[in-house]
């Protein structure tokens, strides 16, 4: 643990936790103690004020700093009493609260220790069948946690194998409660996938949610769940979805399966989380009426005001699945009446794999224009952690984390100041540097964009991986996620005159997308078949602009790459750095030659500078 | 045993093999003592001519049938005679020998019980990690091994994982042995696929061919290993091809590397078979210079003449890798002084999975055209054969094994004649369904060329799997298959103007291949570039053709489907046969649509006649 990238964006907090704190009040003491030593900095006084619950309030009382807070946010304030100081900002004013009460990380981590879509190592607490872990690294992974302000852990794949199940049968529950204990000094609260299917696995013939066995079934697992993890935060469910079961079977709606599943564990006051993310994973490429991005509204908007208290309906910010760029999801506007959660993906599946540097902050920032923060109620993102040293493949990529909890807590927050934030503390640089650091990643996502996917031409991506061009790899696929470009155009006509799925949205948004002249750039080929020779707003054609564009992203990541080369990071995270940037760079320039490719063998139209284009 | 499926083509042998046969004698008297009852057929008397060593002479001597045969020759005679009887065809003439001395089957089998490319189930012979099987099963496999004609095993898969090394170890070889034991009483003896590396698992720094550590280290190893197993047949190697080690890592050419091994088994009369598929599997798919087909050649036609007399180098058909059409490889016509084996592939990697009905016998005797068989001394194919019921997946895949024992007895033997007798010994049907049946067969290649493949527009896979159309899924990978397909043309140039490939050739096939008024119209994109206006011999544009082969190609595999029904099939091959030809009609269905609407994309052209092109 002497190792400064073990440490994550913490590196003043330089020694373990001990085992022996019990309380997060413990923890903030500790922590305190520990990291005002190595700051030179006064140590605060601790003062409970337990109404406050997550909240701190942070103040001077004769000169001498206090760290008020409930009992979770005490360490919450001590974290932010420390960051303050490292970061030589101002202390927070007045009595802060966290925007999201339920602010969640989603870990697609597998009992036999592999991670669906996980760049980072395996799972930092499964291996071979079940619980598994290094109560140092999850001690550190806790203090993480709770500096980031992440409150809910789900163990284990919203895809629920087999072997995942027994994790919340009898013979799983000392593990699970044991995994809860060392978690719970940092205030983070664990949460379960489960399979809507389960109770067939206990002589029950169905997983009808109306037939009383089932409901029965559950509620008595509830009970046993919640005796041995008391404060567990509930369950997470994905049903109906690529294969795993849900009420759809039995000819229930999704509120049927959720409020019964809900009403089962309410009594224990968990919340049962249900993921919106359903839609024909078997699609014929030839049916170009069926249009994946509706999917989702389609089934729940109308069931909107039919979802139980304790259920969350968690959606994620796409219509599609974490593309570099989509509009936002309209069913997070559509269901007023229903407790919404936002999910985003920390992973980076379609950006990068954590090789690509691909800083988020920005791009949940711009979710604000279309959806308010209050529209949704919690949040979520699918975890990047994993067993590497760095706790995330990538050193840059714990700015996702670090990130994620800062937006959790304030969704209006500024990415720039998030991200100079989580550099500082990181890293000790000089001023220039650490702009360029802080531009580098600012930059990063929208120079991935520029060179794997302008203009919105999403899912060009090797089928499987998600890494690497393949523009037609999905084209004839059964995913619904087809770019049916052809020798004079591209693109889907998602306006009232080809699949209305922009009708899906309120007026004031489909009205701006509908008209490709107020449709953003970045939205055009979501939104609207052109012409390679249409003309865009700049003056130049569609064709144009994606040649363009594939040219000057891998001209920024050449930039990208020059910038990271002089910056003084500490070892081993600056060769791990540039070992990656030119993998990225390799990708930049496959990404760039095979789309400029496609494009010039479908178009015939050469690039009007006369660069190379491959054929 | 007693369902029928599981006896192949030899239905009238439904009783096993007693394990106490213990020569080809014993086996023959036991088969034609229960066969001939089982056809009401006088039993021959069986007469042992060493001389004959793999031949038999069945002949009347006094009215009575008489079977005579060298030691293995004798269970030969033995089947042949039975043969004839059940196809009610004349006994065979004068002194019957095989035409390949050496008829080797290769099974990609993984000793943790996988098959590379396998496609009828795990395998027979390896489970766990090593040596695990039914004796029943596999004495049923050697019948079926000796009344096909194949005499050489190769028990393990090319491409040698770590842990399949240790089938020649010390702690190996005793499994290897029992396991000769079993088969040898049916003339099958077993060869092993060594990695170039092994050596250097055994503290020896190097595998350079030259070292003389590496030299001792194989001596000794193949000491041991014939100690075992005395009448090994000898070693596999696929070297420097697709990641497998090989001689070009210490500087060294493949003759050194494959003669040092041969040098290593010629004391025991081993033969050292070593594959010629090598080739750039990291292409850059933007280099054009690089033609992956001319690369076998390329590193083996200068070493014709340098290799020792028990190497033989074992050369696929085609250039590239078992597509349904290639021009014969041209390295099987420029090595006059090396020995050569024909290597084909029964496992249907490209040709239907087993799901799609695919004889093999009318593409193997197309060989002849180019290649005629004196032009190589032995044959190898890839097994079809793995743990399921009957032993092929598909039930008429049995064809192709039986098919393929004959083609390598007689390579001029006439594909109808050998399809009509697999046909008429495993099914017992009217005349007119028989002929149904065999029309079927003898149709099925060049309907699924139709279908997936027409014109050689070879590589349109799914990658990985290679079952199912990508028409681009290959174009910007490594692999070296592309079809440079644009907006006007499609094809590679491989004459002299292009990539120079067909310069490979004598001269009299390089001019009929170069030229497209003579180059057959099946191999037409194989070696042209051509407009998708370009007019072929019949008049037809090139993509009308491409157009017409897809839409016709389905309409033939409908009616194989409809003939397929009328066969009075027993149970449970019909519904087998039947459940495999939906799934063959939804894939035919699935390349019509897929290609044609690629080609219709990129060139923008309506089928002349209005059929339904999906965009």
């Amino acid at each position: 643990m002497n190792n400064p990238i073990h440490r994550a964006w913490l590196p003043h907090l330089d020694d373990d936790v001990p085992s022996d704190c019990a309380s997060c009040a413990d923890v903030a003491v500790f922590e305190l103690t520990l990291g005002c030593k190595r700051l030179n900095a006064s140590v605060p006084q601790l003062r409970p004020e337990p109404g406050l619950e997550e909240g701190y309030h942070i103040y001077e009382e004769g000169g001498k700093p206090v760290v008020a807070g409930g009992d979770t946010g005490i360490l919450y304030g001590a974290y932010a009493y420390m960051e303050a100081v490292k970061a030589r900002e101002p202390l927070p004013e007045g009595v802060r609260q966290p925007f999201y009460r339920l602010r969640m990380l989603n870990c697609w981590d597998n009992v036999d220790g592999s991670i669906e879509r996980g760049y980072s190592g395996r799972s930092l607490w499964f291996e071979g069948g079940g619980f598994h872990w290094n109560p140092r690294r999850i001690r550190q992974l806790g203090r993480m946690l709770a500096s980031a302000g992440v409150n809910v852990l789900c163990v284990n794949n919203v895809n629920v194998h087999a072997e995942a199940r027994k994790l919340i049968e009898d013979e799983g529950l000392p593990e699970l409660a044991r995994f809860a204990d060392v978690l719970r000094p940092f205030g983070v609260r664990l949460m379960v996938s489960v399979s809507f299917a389960q109770p067939m696995g206990h002589g029950i013939p169905t997983a009808d949610p109306l037939d009383p066995a089932v409901q029965r079934w559950w509620a008595e697992r509830a009970d046993a769940i919640w005796r041995a993890v008391p404060d567990l935060a509930g369950f997470l469910v994905k049903a109906d979805s690529e294969h795993q079961p849900g009420p759809f079977t039995y000819g229930r709606s999704h509120a049927d399966g959720a409020n019964m599943l809900a009403r089962a564990i309410a009594p224990h006051g968990g919340v049962l989380v249900w993921r919106a993310f359903v839609y024909n994973c078997l699609q014929d490429w030839r049916d170009t009426v069926t249009d994946r991005p509706m999917a989702a509204y389609q089934t729940y908007a109308p069931l909107d005001g039919q979802f139980d208290d304790n259920v969350i309906l968690q959606v994620k910010n796409g219509p599609f699945d974490f593309q570099v760029r989509e509009p936002v999801s309209p069913t997070l506007l559509a269901m007023p009446h229903t407790h919404l959660a936002l999910e985003v993906q920390l992973a980076q599946e379609y950006t990068g794999h954590q090789v690509d540097v691909y800083a988020m902050n920005p791009m949940w920032h711009e979710l604000a224009e279309d959806l308010p923060p209050e529209r949704v109620m919690a949040v979520a993102a699918v975890s990047n952690l994993g067993r590497d040293d760095n706790y995330t493949g990538h050193p840059f990529a714990a700015a996702n984390l670090y990130g994620y909890g800062k937006y959790a807590w304030d969704p209006r927050v500024e990415p720039e100041a998030v991200l100079r934030r989580w550099a500082r503390l990181t890293y000790a640089l000089p001023e220039a540097q650490e702009d360029a650091l802080v531009r580098l990643l600012m930059d990063s996502r929208d120079v991935y964009e520029q060179y794997t996917a302008p203009l919105s031409l999403c899912w060009m991506v090797n089928p499987g991986t998600h890494y690497g061009p393949s523009p037609w790899g999905y084209e004839f696929a059964l995913w619904g996620t087809y770019n049916r470009a052809d020798r004079d155009a591209v693109g889907i006509d998602r306006t009232a005159s080809g699949t209305g799925y922009a009708l899906q949205y309120p007026e004031a948004i489909r009205v701006k997308y509908e008209d490709p002249d107020t449709c953003p750039d970045k939205l055009l080929l979501f939104f609207h078949r052109l012409r390679y020779d249409y003309v865009m707003r700049d003056g130049r054609t569609l064709i144009q602009r994606i040649y363009d564009d594939h040219f000057e992203g891998v001209r920024a990541a050449e930039a990208m790459a020059e910038a990271l080369t002089r910056l003084d990071l500490p070892e081993p995270n600056r060769s791990e750095a540039v070992r990656r940037m030119d993998m990225q760079l390799q990708n930049a320039r496959e990404w760039r030659d095979v789309v400029n490719a496609f494009f010039h063998r479908l178009s015939g139209i050469d690039d009007a500078e006369g660069r190379k284009i491959y054929d």
